[in-house]
């Protein structure tokens, strides 16, 4: 299987530098273009960017240089990482010159025909593509989107009881990694030795975004899942990893055992695919008494895992447990490299010539 | 008014230490005793302590020779920090032989005959000490404990909501210093740049306390509220402060400008009595984008305020906070300090001959 | 004694914010003016500024409304905490216009006529100024300066040493805090949990400035002092608190004792002014094992005190020692009031009509 | 070739888990045996330990058996990561009956028939092995050391200069992390946001050693290398990763681009054995501006390698640079592996029947 020609938009900014990364040595993938905003175009990689991540910049990417985000690449379909100000534009420009957009921005991710894709939840929501297609007239393109980071945790943590039990209502408080807020992002003024209880624009998307990924795809939409959550969002001194701690109501009972044995029993719905990201058990969870921690927990599968833990019985809903997921990584540009292997095989994906 | 004199139990340990700082000019009382475990006794206390504050050891203190902690110290009444492990013998000790005990220990916060006291919250639990004395055989001695760093912070924070709207069910997620570990406390490989999801013992203090705290004192008895606590419990890298995530359901429905509102007016319930360790605004409601936080929020009125912060609507239950408190001053020393002026105003602790 | 009236220039930034945080209730000097960029000018000083401290922002200051760098602001003297791409003509400008200019920023600390200024170390460089005024024609004008913030620690911890026993070579290593860079300054994602071995510009400062501050006044001139001054730089992750470490060789031979017993002596040349920035002892010396540290001893005479231990015989040169200064105040804004009481005192404040 | 069985003594404190980890899957060593202090006797490994590194627990070792630390292993040889306090008897008990012990701890670095090793700077120190046998009666026993973690980095990091120039003295600080105090070590209180400008008995091995690695072999003996070296050590709120900022006197004369040559090109004296932990650049030049930094240079070759940078002119002595070690890795377990490596190349670890 020849390896697709992979283009990133916002290629210089911190999650760009991130799918770099984690595309240096994919099987499917291969990065040939790399897009950034006016100031960065015409200069080679290693001047335009200034790299924030703690492995080297890979010497292939270094020499590249930098291209305007026009939907001209010489590519199969990009992944975007652009800011989400200037994303509206430029990604439903390159959907409609026929470029399949895998985004990790937030723009799109409410339209009715974009689908907001974790692959072990909701695979079959990919099947928005050929309506989104049609009505926007996008030929071969599309846009395809991921979840905030948190909610990538919160959705992927909570899916073997979901699937289950069912859950009703979540009440959520996050401790977030600075990673999150890309570079320069947090000052350390603000976060050495103290927490900021405010993330702006989080709570919002971590209240909204499960009723979609949950939802039912049906007669080419999605009928949004019955579920309540409530948000309160901390940044935290942490590098990478957001914990989240969740109360949650089940729609049915359920022992602790039975809960515990759901989540030691779950394997990747994925997992006979054989995707390179895919990790086959997505979800660890563990009765260790102090995990999850973003310090030790994150790694396992080239940290496209999430960890549960401190599962507990709840005195006002039914239960409490704390998820951790690599923000940067499982979280942004490691779940929508996922979300590109998941359409490839589902045809999503062809050769441009 | 002449001062009267104090011993303290356990006065070497982070607890004690604070204890020192907080009384080294106190207008009511002056340390003149210091007790510690056997291994400190004879030693003057610069010798006997390893001290842990940033601000100096007080001059005074540093030559005074620590004793064993019998129950004959000159003084006329002890606050205790002791270690839980040793303190339940000791305190009942002490309390046998005449003495008041005023203890930020945890072991007889559930005696039926002991107030679990927060003066601003539950003034009138003090009312429990004389059926205490008669049927412990106390004589003039009695014991009184405050609560857990984070349940003072949770009741305060919430007293005014409690009183006029009612609170039925609480989901907390707690966001904790280190410092209420004590020292040397946790280690810098567990906590640099990571996060502890789980401390013992603090999920069923949160869970427990506050309904003894807001219950209601009737016929020498407390009768305990009817309220549902959800707690899980974080340890975060910073140094002072507790910070304590809040969704809470109103027995009875308000608006959020009402709510703002009984914030902006709710002053002490003991402002007419002028303690000297009383604020008269002990909760600090901000609508600051980014209050409450432990760098920025911990130190006004000598640091026996909480703040409040971050109300916002809740999807699940009726809204959210979050509440800041120091935890080892309004959540520990300075706590006890509180409680043992609310008493002597009250009559409860005599001169000692 | 009326207060003079007080400018600063660059108010909004995180030195100007020390300054103002530090003039708030200052004997001799008011706030009357506050002065910035273009874009900040016209705004009120709350929307113009994003407080960066963790003291409160004065309400006096906040309603101030920020004017533009123009010398024609109503007060006798300015402070300035300039950027230093811009410093270089305002500051001149005022001087020109009969303001005396107090300044933190390096651009005119080599200029042979204007005096880098540490009270306690080099009072009577001020004698630069009337030739400074005569030369450039500033009338009543003139520019003062105040050094680095780490060689105002070394000076000043060194003096005592420097005026007995003469020193000819210094190597030193510092370890920097994050407040140094001001606000934004550094990256959280670049100092949690890390080291920065290099501070842009800063080698050069410190291998420079104390030969001017050790200098001799001599006939309008200041002759440099003959010392070798070596350094490297490092950006530690503390809030407050340069510490700085030193390897020193002497002029004359000297015994450890006869160092301590120097330091202890020590008390400073300007006591018997009275200055309110001035403490008594502005160079503590301590023989704590684990003494000087950024959180413990940073604190005593509102920080403008520096800190000295660690002393110990070194087999390269003649002694090692570490000293600990507070950055922003006694380095920055602190540093630069006591120099407008030092000047003051010595009548070269005059009010303006 | 068969792989070599290995005790490993103190295995379950901090530097006896980098041994277990670090020897999880090498090609030539295999752990047979675990040995620790009479309360971990008995219990499997899981138990006995608190396993404080970030990576997992071998299974294998998990289920093991810890034993004494009595001369009967079922080992080839062993490492000791004792602490000092105890090692100095067993080591001896072991090397007294036939066992070679590569040990990590200082007690015997100053013997002189021991070698203190780092195989790139002093492989024939080796050769004081057979006199050690023979005068001590040993049989095929002995005992060799690695330096301290700091040391290990400042020999290596100069090697390349010492080799071509020669170096006459050393000024030395060092910002060194909180895994060099083993577990649980540096408190949280005394190391977040803060600086610690002591480490205890730091100095004295800093400003020892040295002479001796970089020291002659001949008939039987080390003569000391004439080498001065001062040093002040300090611990920073950093996990792993010493740093080290050096000022040199140079034997002879060399310009800048001289001494960035020398260590471009220098590869490692041992290539030609093909050490499984011998980097073949184990030292790496970096001329960029921010290096070396413990977040971003530590990981290559396993980190066995030292990162040196920030290389200047002094205007004291010669030159100044900084070096980047991992302490508990290439500054203990890992280096004393590749001591072991070293030995058994050189014929010094037959396998016991």
């Amino acid at each position: 299987m020849e390896k697709l020609r992979v283009g990133i938009l916002g290629a210089t900014g911190a999650v760009g530098q991130q799918f770099i990364a984690l595309l240096s040595d994919h099987p499917w993938f291969e990065v040939t273009a790399l897009a950034a905003s006016d100031r960065s175009a015409g200069k080679p990689y290693r001047e335009a960017a200034q790299w924030v991540l703690t492995t080297p910049m890979p010497e292939k990417i270094a020499t590249m240089s930098v291209q305007d985000c026009q939907p001209n690449l010489a590519c199969d379909f990009v992944f975007s990482a652009l800011d989400a100000t200037v994303a509206g534009d430029i990604e439903w420009d390159f959907a409609s010159h026929g470029f399949p957009v895998i985004s990790n921005t937030r723009n799109y991710r409410f339209d009715p025909l974009v689908p907001l894709l974790v692959p072990e939840v909701n695979p079959e929501h990919i099947q928005l593509i050929p309506a989104q297609r049609r009505q926007y007239g996008f030929g071969n393109g599309f846009i395809a989107t991921n979840p905030n980071c948190a909610v990538t945790g919160l959705v992927l943590g909570l899916l073997p009881i979901w699937r289950r039990f069912g859950i009703q209502r979540l009440v959520v408080t996050t401790l977030q990694a600075v990673s999150g807020a890309g570079y320069p992002g947090v000052s350390s003024l603000d976060i050495l030795g103290n927490v900021l209880p405010q993330i702006i624009g989080e709570v919002e998307k971590i209240q909204r975004e499960p009723q979609k990924i949950f939802g039912k795809f049906k007669e080419d939409q999605i009928q949004l899942a019955d579920l309540q959550v409530s948000a309160q969002c901390n940044r935290v001194p942490v590098r990478n990893g957001h914990l989240i701690s969740v109360a949650l109501e089940l729609a049915t009972t359920a022992k602790r055992e039975e809960i515990a044995a759901i989540y030691a029993e779950f394997r990747s719905p994925l997992a006979e695919w054989n995707l390179p990201s895919a990790p086959l058990k997505p979800v660890q969870f563990s009765s260790d008494l102090f995990a999850p921690q973003p310090l030790r927990h994150l790694g396992e599968s080239n940290s496209m895992i999430v960890t549960v833990g401190q599962l507990q019985s709840c005195p006002v809903l039914s239960y409490r447990l704390v998820i951790l997921v690599h923000n940067t990584i499982r979280g942004a540009a490691g779940g929508a490299i996922l979300n590109a292997e998941w359409l490839r095989v589902n045809g999503f994906l062809p050769a441009r010539s």
